[in-house]
């Protein structure tokens, strides 16, 4: 056998189906895993799908790298941290001027920017490459978020482009820049995901709590929705969990399932990022929230005794439900895109917020007809702020009375909206030309003498507080 | 002259302030600063205090170690960040086994761990120091949040005891826990400083814009409510600068302020630290969000153009109003003192909330009544939450309809309430004993084999999700 296309290492569940993925669309790919019997596992699933003479086996690392076509590219797909260092540090001996690591795993995107910088002097390329759509993606068509060593990407791109995720035949994969572009891109990807579905949990709990809707129901309406404007893989997703039956109960299995919601770290992550650099992300931040007070299940058991459990039905429609999930959502975006966009001016990265539009379009998580339109509506304008897209614009001014509407209800009706009712907040502060910071300005001028801005007198001036004070007390 | 009760090196505003508080105490203080002129030009503002006599000006470094008393307790005060670290270099040669370092600026808490680990094998104490009430404070009673060596902290107690504020009489000072724990809590008190002022805002908006009031009708509302429970620094500060006219213009002074608000990043330190923690602080995060939103001026004018102007009252009464802000600040303050618990579990610092609250009560910007409630509160209660201790969940049962009420008006009148609508929805999270995140293990287990929980069926159980798929096909 002549040597591989490519190569890669870590046989995981993710992994070994991504190598799948390769030898199925006609790549040959060499595979090495530290253990072995994994590595037989894995030839035997490979011979099972008749995949099995474009893989070739190697369970020693040295044989593994020779047996990889030069310039080589070898995917990793270890656990993010430390495993992914010292698989760097074992293979750097091995490797040859022009080859390069892809990294496919979840690492923070500051990680993947810190190995890059470590091998670019060392002539090696290092690619830190986010693969969304879970065991199925990675297996059938995932979308990929490339970042690291552009050159040594155009080694790669044949491959990972056959084995992507198709949008109407466009493949979900980008380079999108350099160091830790990928990885960080990626994380965002995942905050969104949480504001996604937190706001669908949201409105559910609408139907569910304040308009007495059971789970059938429930899943009739993310059905039709998924139809229209919100067609999306997680709307369509959602209306498969709710109607799912658990057998032993009778009951529908949702009813079953405790509300305590686990998290993997990338929603932090995200908000942390936001955090860094400034820029509000309160959809991703009110999503983490709702996460984390949903884990402490016994504290709210010992509150909802303590202040009453809610009762009644709110006066809301469920199209007043669409549009609402619908404005929060421009919101999410929008927030989750400024982000993107101003790592992208801090790093240097110049990344384009159309490309990555269009690359989660198919296989990644948040899929959806919104981000095919964003798609369209950021290639054609300038903006990196979604609300200031005339199309999405015209979608606001239509979805944001029922947002409205929703919030209040839920405010008066005791149901929690945590990221309907910040992004919406965060949409009214936004459009608002003069807000309420020059109280706050005042205050801190007061307090701390950090000085104050009035127009056409300059900056850092000064209230003549004592005298204020000393009036006052006349 | 006899040898100095106390050093302080860096005789910026507050460091001459402290120095200056210490004097005037009765003790004497050995001074440094780089430049001279600054050494000079404080003895003669002490001169001029009648307190020359107990300052010991050196500006050698080495004499100015060897003339206060061992073991020496050492102020700095100098820029956070790298000056610290080289100050810490400079002293330690010639420090004594058992002296101690007090750092006094806005150190970032993991900084002062990292240097109290570093210098505790030395044997030498490192106290980190956080000091509220800016420069006013400084001099004539600041609150004192002392973390690190517990032994050496007791070297300096007596001078820092005498320079605290005083709440009836009770002095503002406290050693919180080892290492960090000192900046830690400081951070945390901007945290909530952000939000208390936010609120603030926030309730000022509903006045100005949804009831049309000028700025000294919101004055004499600032100010009748600095009579009743909302008590406060901030609130008696924010009827001030309502009141304040702007000479050249003969307008409100509040009027003419740009509204854009900056920040020194001790909120954004607090909201990372909370998503570190896993502990929401949605009332942080809001203010913080709120404040980038103020800075970006330009595009709220165009966002404003864009979605046009909003206009017309609301209908709300100021007793709603007042209400709403304390239920706010009940929740805000709920979150603050849950991510200091937090904090102190993962660290091991024992902090006591009662005292936190007790050293808070005057000498800082956030001193009031609420916190006198909340230090009897938390001494006579084991909980961390505020919302479960009774007197609050009084408090909070009476003010959250008015706070529902405040949020729905300003969802339907298109007035921004960032941190007062995430303070409601955290407290109907948090009160519900049943949630919605069901759906979301649901969602996650679909499309990620997360699993999910079953009450008395236990966890990491899956859906049959692709038998449902096909059903649903057929």
């Amino acid at each position: 056998m002549s040597k591989a296309d490519i190569g890669l290492i870590g046989l995981g569940v993710m992994g070994a189906n991504l190598a799948l993925n390769i030898a199925e669309k006609g790549h040959t790919i060499a595979v090495n895993n530290r253990s072995t019997p994994r590595i037989d596992a894995f030839v035997e699933a490979a011979q099972a799908e008749g995949l099995g003479e474009r893989v070739l086996p190697e369970a020693d690392l040295v044989a593994f790298v020779q047996s990889v076509k030069k310039p080589r590219s070898i995917i990793i797909m270890v656990k993010a941290g430390k495993p992914v260092d010292d698989m760097i540090e074992q293979l750097l001996p091995l490797l040859d001027e022009g080859d390069a690591i892809l990294e496919c795993g979840n690492s923070l995107f500051s990680d993947t920017q810190r190995r890059f910088d470590y091998l670019k002097p060392k002539g090696i390329g290092y690619l830190g490459v986010g693969v969304s759509g879970g065991a199925e993606g990675a297996r059938h068509g995932p979308s990929i978020m490339v970042g690291g060593s552009k050159a040594q990407w155009h080694d790669a791109e044949a491959v990972l482009t056959s084995i992507a995720a198709k949008f109407k035949g466009e493949p979900c994969v980008a380079w999108l820049g350099e160091g830790g572009a990928g990885h960080f891109v990626k994380t965002i990807h995942n905050g969104i995901e949480y504001g996604d579905m937190q706001m669908i949990a949201e409105v559910y709990g609408v139907m569910r709590d304040g308009l007495g809707m059971d789970a059938a129901a429930c899943a009739e309406v993310f059905k039709r929705w998924n139809e229209g404007p919100l067609n999306s893989y997680l709307i369509e997703i959602t209306g498969h969990v709710l109607e799912a039956m658990d057998g032993e109960s009778a009951a529908p299995l949702v009813d079953m399932i405790l509300d305590r919601a686990g998290q993997k770290g990338t929603g932090v992550w995200s908000a942390i990022a936001a955090q860094q650099l400034g820029v509000p992300a309160t959809a991703i931040e009110g999503a983490v929230a709702a996460r984390s007070i949903s884990s402490r299940k016994q504290e709210r058991i010992a509150a909802e005794a303590l202040y009453g459990r809610r009762q009644g039905k709110v006066d809301i429609t469920i199209d007043d439900l669409e549009q609402a999930l619908l404005a929060g959502k421009i919101v999410s975006y929008t927030q989750g895109f400024s982000v993107i966009a101003s790592a992208s001016e801090e790093q240097g990265w110049g990344l384009e917020l159309a490309t990555i539009a269009r690359i989660w379009r198919a296989g990644c998580i948040i899929r959806s007809r919104f981000l095919d339109q964003m798609a369209s509506a950021f290639a054609g304008d300038a903006a990196t702020n979604l609300l200031m897209v005339p199309d999405f614009a015209e979608l606001m001014k239509e979805a944001s009375p029922a947002l409205r509407r929703v919030v209040s209800a839920g405010a008066l009706g005791e149901l929690p909206l945590i990221c309907l009712s910040s992004s919406l907040a965060y949409f009214d502060s936004y459009r608002q030309a003069r807000g309420t910071a020059n109280l706050i300005q005042g205050q801190r001028d007061f307090f701390g003498s950090h000085g104050f801005e009035i127009e056409g007198r300059g900056a850092d001036l000064h209230g003549d507080w004592p005298s204020l004070i000393e009036q006052a007390a006349e």
